[in-house]
């Protein structure tokens, strides 16, 4: 094994100095400013710099507050959330998709806690790691815009922030598309409709429930029950369960889920204890994931744009670093996607 | 909006020079050596870099060769497949699993092709912007080995690599699972099993394909059929159907899929064409993914430690960059999962 395999040492400022005869200030000079060194030094530094490989350009933008082509992403999110997850991997996609033609890098911190991820932010920004940030999963009291606003991080938030929010938003907008859901439910019958929602404290979570219990009041019928499955296949089947476990007048005859993972997660549940979908249990499901549409039946769901999510955000982030003013909000629209899962309307 | 929400100027090496009342060639001074400045000067430094809020640590380090605290890795895939991917979200959250502890970053770039992907990785290494990369994906002939070699640059290798390698490897060797597996389709009474490979291009792929032949041969049974699925949910339906439109004397009556989403695929062609799983064809995947034993039926697979191979190859790059000899070889060993798709044997 040579030494490369184990992390041959690069060179430094030093070596760089040695070769060109030069003291290692003058070497910071000529990196940071240009000035103090004749022209004859800089050359000498310059093709000592080159022969050895040493390559300043990173250090030389952090140390002078340039723009260092790296946008952070910090994700709270348990393993088990981000194992098979339906977001993530499309959201990152996207991102990448717009930074890749910019010769910029994303840098990724997963974080167990809340603690942990205000450290992150301000040590990623602070020591000059990232030019700014995406901002996803947005909880309910979130305290990550005000704490960006502090640092004065450049960032965009992804989702729809409770209130006003200072930083420029890409929102995904579903209303419309659960609403048309929810109407279709309602002209096949349907009069007890209940949703399983994801996460409690996930904003996305919350809305979803809202614009499902809008939609099915303003059709003059009373919400069904809701049950909560942590936006996992596992979540979505036991939560099924406790949905089934229900005495008959509070049984609903079609479901919402959140997610298309946990709608999956439902029919497992529902194929064991001898229901057809649609014929006695409607389902409709959330996100569009590619498995929707192989499931069986195909799955009806909300269609998100997960990737068209990333890569907003990450144009808007770029031009705002750019120094452009941003837009200070970006609606993407849901789409709903209607397929045998959720039956025929009458 | 106020200046932090589009990138309030952050402090450089100028403002705190200023502040300090001192050359900025000072502070690179005290920066870079601590020598050469009094210490009553490096104070007044240190006081004006805390109340700018100017965080010196990570160029410091940079400039200086030390350990940045960040592993790259570079992704060569196209974004349909890493849309709902088994391997990547799982893979990261053993990585981070490992790197949270260690104040660590990941610097994760996607590229398009095999020259950006070059590119990439020089970049990433030589403006010190990561300490060493994890390798994924092995393509046949990968050149990545040989270039970080002469990078200089410390690397782990997931995944098994034709030949010997250099660097510390890190595989999931399926081989005696995937023999298992043949095995109790030969025992359920099937002569004719087939397989549908990965992407033909992926030495992952290559390998599944080779342990399956030789299981098959082994038992003294002729391979049946070969189709490529590209890894996708699409690419397996596809393969499924390419399978079924053979005569009746090449149709196999069990199915290895190099994937679970490929098999995920396969099950609803199987569906659709009337024919019952496993009493029509046997089906089996790779991977158990956490949709597999939530199918329907539920998928026989081949249980590859995804989360496992992101935390222990972490943790022997980390290992390596505090000048530890890293293990050569490290072997995780894939495991069979039976469950109803496959059938019972006699």
């Amino acid at each position: 094994m040579t030494a490369g395999k184990t992390g041959r040492k690069r060179p430094t400022i030093s070596d760089v100095a040695q070769r060109a005869g030069v003291t290692k200030g003058a070497v910071s000079r000529a990196l940071n400013s240009g000035t103090g060194v004749s022209s004859g030094t800089r050359e000498r530094i310059r093709q000592a710099a080159v022969e050895l490989g040493w390559s300043p350009s990173y250090a030389a933008r952090a140390l002078n507050g340039k723009p260092l082509g790296t946008i952070g992403l910090v994700v709270r999110r348990s393993p088990e959330i981000l194992d098979f997850d339906a977001f993530f991997p499309s959201f990152l996609s996207g991102i990448e998709s717009v930074l890749s033609g910019e010769e910029h890098a994303t840098v990724i911190r997963f974080v167990p806690d809340a603690q942990t991820e205000a450290a992150t932010y301000e040590r990623l920004f602070g020591d000059r790691f990232v030019d700014g940030f995406l901002v996803t999963d947005l909880a309910v009291d979130d305290e990550r815009p005000e704490m960006l606003d502090r640092l004065g991080a450049p960032a965009v938030v992804v989702g729809a922030p409770e209130g006003s929010s200072d930083f420029p938003t890409i929102t995904n907008d579903s209303e419309e598309a659960i609403r048309g859901l929810v109407r279709r439910f309602a002209e096949a019958g349907h009069r007890r409709i209940a949703h399983v929602q994801g996460d409690p404290c996930m904003l996305h979570a919350l809305q979803r429930r809202r614009h499902w219990e809008q939609a099915v009041r303003d059709l003059d019928l009373e919400p069904g029950p809701v049950e909560y499955g942590s936006y996992t296949i596992v979540g979505g089947a036991e939560a099924t369960e406790r949905i089934l476990a229900r005495n008959d007048d509070e049984r609903p005859t079609a479901v919402f889920y959140g997610s298309d993972l946990m709608a999956i997660g439902g029919y497992s549940v529902l194929g064991e204890a001898g229901l057809d979908i649609p014929g006695d249990v409607a389902v409709a499901g959330f996100d569009d994931i590619p498995l929707a549409s192989f499931a069986s039946p195909p799955l009806t769901t909300v269609r998100s744009r997960h990737r068209a999510l990333g890569s907003a955000g990450a144009r808007i982030l770029l031009d705002m670093l750019k120094g452009q003013a941003p837009p200070l909000s970006t609606m993407l629209t849901g789409e709903l996607c209607l397929r045998e899962s959720s039956g025929q309307p009458l």
